[in-house]
């Protein structure tokens, strides 16, 4: 951390700030400039807590060096995971996974059908809302366990791993118990008890972004999981919220090649949510592709126009099968 | 609703339109437009989901004109609510609320010591955090329920009705045992498994906006307590995240008056986890008394420079004080 | 337009609103619904002012259905346009054009330098900046009018067409007798006076989306130029504002499908400026080709460490080669 | 400033460093860590340029001490500047000044009768607009410089100094010669150009923030206006844009009370733009009051349903005559 002091600091606001340093069992090193003094904090491993500083005297800013994490960083674990969902692997510069499957699990045959589908034209997971967190309280909230059940046989039908969304730590457990793999949304990224919880339970973490969240928040969520002991997090960028408001969400491709360099951790991409929008799935979801995504995720309804969810967004089984060989073609020519 | 189809939107388009209109149980109106036509649909009590009308060929825009909310809103509730925390009320046009307390409690004698200091200031409900969610993992996370205990010590003592937040379901029950007013948190307004439990306990809840939640979606998640049969909820702006990073948050003052139009529900502020600053809690807590606000909550600390969270946006008791004050006499001008 | 009235509204409120659009030469068109009424407008050509209904009693909203723009909309024009830039074309659907060169000129031997570097790798128009816009008044603002020649020379001689941008109103009628294309910056989006200006020119304008810029207000600008009688107006994305700061900009490709479906003027993409850093560039380059865009734009520089403008985010001549050996070979893939 | 280096930084990245500082004339100054080196940069009188540096391999990260901007800071002017528009002083601390008129002159009796009521009811300077800068190219643009020569005359007539804003360059001089105050629009605060020609004229400068300004880039604009020895500059806060629609802007009030420990440069609020309704203006004005702003900018126009530009934001002359007093109870309150 950089202690920057006001011009007009005195020597006893500076000594105040040196001393305290020395009480954390850090180092102050001050750096005397022309027009004011800085102090450089030596020594720490860690993110260094500002509680203690900010409220010093004659202090201009507070400038961090370390950032809020570390075990998804990639200097302190350099090569890239590969999370292994089922006998799927998802790590950077591994083959891109496809995530496919409806929103929510409406029915058995919904979703059987669906998995085979979306097996066939080349989708390595299932995915399926058993839970829904609906804006709106009035909106149709999901099948619950028997969705689950539901989208569990149709995994095991089409020989997909499954992945679905939990929203409460009473069903991390049950879900842990039939999926592949949980799904955190992107409401409940900083929703830190589910955090803990998913990370004790020691099945591979899907971690979608918060509509706000940053980058250092993002990665900082999956600190939690990690901390638990649970390396096996994938990361979502699923768009951000901005002002403008003619799609649903501005979907954040620059943050793919970015966090590559960042963390270890796998990026995969949702451009269904993100854009609100099927025909702008695909070229979204090949650029993902492009940018070098670990994978991406997309909704697929085998009669979109009645779905009860996120219809919109939602391709049919043929715009899925022209997707995945769009993609196929894309990720030879890229790699 | 209104449908808007495209310009090249054919007759048959417009008849499937006009079909859906009916099949839902509501009335089509076709409004001929010069370069295209409209589609009014009539009948609905509330509001009309999208699902089944967007996902039609020929349609360019789904436009609402009910809201996602009923419970909250003055079209069906003109009155005011006046929400009792223990014997003090908070509502629309009611002298503002001051709640005052501790980020977190750290002490039973740091909580006793703030409560007597704020009670003797005027501040009426007691604040402070036994429970708290962190962005990064290895920061205090509070006391748990010991805090707890000592938080409703300290009320009990100052004679103050306590507010506190719950984070996880199987909170809500024995904070309510001692609680007057359970808070929900930004980072949790979204969190719709919480919002019902908070809804069925009957105790009056404090729901504060989240960082990037427009203020329909605000609405809608108070709706989400409603619609359990507890309307007593007080609404809480406390700073949204824009583009600016000179400050924590923007103060997003301008919504009070108008959500004292749009609801029955009131809305107090919160300055100081909106600046993230001591500085500049008075003036805003000031101007949010000026803009009609229900009641302003501030952080206050023994000793805000050894605070263990968000010290440098804490008032000492002194400083308190003398808000008390200056609030007073804003208050009696305005009135 | 619709007017939606509130719950409360009277006879004579709805009476009132019905006259004013008669007044208008427009014809309302009332449509009872359960809760309140609303009143269609209709018969007008383009978009109806606000302004008239906004401030009469009882209106609660005021929906637009038509938008503020038309020339520039695929509504009235909907063959694709293709803008020629010297002998290039630019248009949807046609190759996508990569204009390449310095942020800067900064001397005759580096832009000719570049200029043959670019050409050879397969760039077809030269970009370089003559006069620059910078945020801090002491930053280095561009060789002016020297400049210009440099870059007009440096085009000459690699057979390129080149863009540049301009500032001024007197800047237009002299860059316009050198340069093939004129560039109006974000920064300057929505000055009006200067879009005039480059709309009476006649020649080809590439006009970059303002820093928080809606599309709505985008393509209002470009009708700005439109209106002025020239059509030959290339828009060009190059990242928007938002909360997140690890990047410089958030880079908005999902704007560039959407905006296809609305507008036949060419969208072409800059990764340089939105994402402020040189290994972003390619693969964000590849993702524009790959969702459509016609075209990218790119800085290079020969020495990028001793650049005086934005060097971190130029390539040097080879990684610009490789890039295009990449784009082609994406292009190929996604035509 | 500070230069972080990665954790894989070398002894040779960190002697290129080094060396640059020195070829700068600056000093380096090493700050080993246990995890990365920073190297410290001393000996600047101003902003550091980042172009020499932020290329050099081994870089993790360039942090700024010293902002862009020196003039307008409170560090190198400790004083608050008082800013004579006509005989009227605008200062922080000083009573605030209530700017007053319509958004647009729309003819000579309108201006006329609008400067009688505004002076009446206790306004100090008479604000109105002769050019218009507008979004969409159809929209009444005014009346130029026959609206200017209507607003001088209103100004005589009723005794008070005038505010009108330039939009070009060749405006800046004939409007000097008759305004008592230049205004700059949040369109262009960005307008380099015009704000050295501004800064060249010699007279006060309200400046608009602009609706994405970051507070560095609004002061580091006021910059450019010093820089050219003109010193009399008012800045104004007019709301940012924000994801929330359901007002025009979000008006950012806590930057008053920040800006004042900032800058000596007095700030005003214009809570008329910034929401865009009529009925939240006075509570905003109030607040802008209490936080500390030294002025009001507020619309009035004598009939606001038949308004050509923002009637519903307009007050009458009536409503206007109410906000004086409830503004001078406050004021009093306050002070």
């Amino acid at each position: 951390m950089l202690i920057v002091m006001e011009r007009s600091a005195t020597q006893a606001h500076i000594a105040a700030v040196v001393d305290t340093v020395k009480r954390l069992g850090l180092t102050p090193q001050p750096i005397p400039g022309g027009n004011r003094v800085a102090i450089g904090v030596l020594g720490n491993q860690g993110y260094v807590d500002e509680e203690p500083f900010r409220d010093l005297p004659g202090i201009q800013e507070l400038i961090h060096v370390t950032k809020p994490y570390k075990l998804v960083s990639r200097d302190f674990h350099p090569a890239d995971s590969a999370i292994g969902v089922g006998e799927v692997f998802v790590g950077w510069g591994l083959e891109p996974v496809v995530i496919a499957g409806p929103c929510t699990v409406e029915s058995r045959e919904q979703v059987l059908e669906t998995a085979r589908a979306v097996k066939a034209a080349g989708a390595r997971i299932l995915r399926g809302g058993a839970f829904k967190p609906r804006t709106g309280p009035h909106s149709f909230q999901g099948l619950g366990y028997e969705g689950l059940e539901y989208l569990a046989e149709a995994g095991r039908a089409a020989g997909l791993p499954i992945v679905t969304e939990v929203m409460r730590i009473d069903q991390v457990e049950p879900v842990a118990a039939v999926a592949d793999c949980l799904q955190v949304g992107a409401r409940n990224m900083q929703n830190f008890d589910l955090l803990k919880e998913v990370g004790r339970i020691g099945k591979p973490v899907l971690l979608k972004r918060g509509i706000s969240a940053t980058l250092e928040e993002f990665l900082a969520a999956a600190e939690y999981i990690l901390l638990e002991g649970n390396d096996q997090v994938i990361l979502c960028e699923r768009g951000i919220r901005t002002f403008e408001r003619a799609l649903r969400n501005t979907l954040d491709l620059g943050v793919v090649p970015f966090l590559r360099q960042v963390t270890h951790l796998p990026v995969i991409v949702d451009p269904s949510h993100a854009l609100g929008r099927r025909d702008l799935v695909a070229p979204m979801a090949k650029a993902a592709v492009v940018v070098g995504a670990a994978g991406v995720m997309v909704e697929v309804h085998p009669d979109p126009t009645h779905a009860l969810c996120d219809g919109p967004q939602s391709l049919d089984p043929e715009a899925f099968a022209r997707l995945m060989r769009e993609l196929r073609a894309t990720s030879r020519t890229e790699s």
